[in-house]
């Protein structure tokens, strides 16, 4: 098993990791201007589970959850604006 | 504020949605065959994120956690050897 001072480094890694890896996909939408491929049910579902995941954190006083997540929500946006778009 | 009976079920909800949205993503590729406007460094880095986060659960012996990432890298995977797939 992993030591145990390495574990919140772990968790801070996933949330950095999943918070940021929206970028290029918002960034290669922006520069495409082709979304036909992305699943607006699921973006939208994406964004709303995020919002969800926000309130969680404001509710518990998480700062990670909630710095994570309001990036998160940014770049979700974003993505679904632009398939709202482009179509 | 919201109650806080209420908080535990925000988070599942929020674990709930922002795992199995990705269904209608992969749905939609494999209905489809159709990938180009996916980034694959975007899922790439969100299935290691994802792993990250399994580990992270692992380590906590969250099972929550646990369960709704190992789904979702499932999920994931299977988006990322759609899009290697077909281009």
């Amino acid at each position: 098993m992993l030591p145990q001072t390495l574990v919140p480094y772990i968790g801070l890694a996933a949330a950095f990791v999943t918070t940021f890896c929206w970028l290029p996909q918002a960034l290669r939408i922006i520069r495409t201007r082709d979304t036909r491929a992305i699943s607006l049910p699921a973006y939208a579902a994406f964004s709303c589970g995020i919002a969800l995941w926000l309130v969680y954190g404001i509710s518990l006083g998480d700062l990670p959850l909630i710095l994570s997540n309001t990036v998160s929500l940014c770049l979700q946006l974003t993505i679904v604006g632009l398939k709202v778009r482009y179509g």
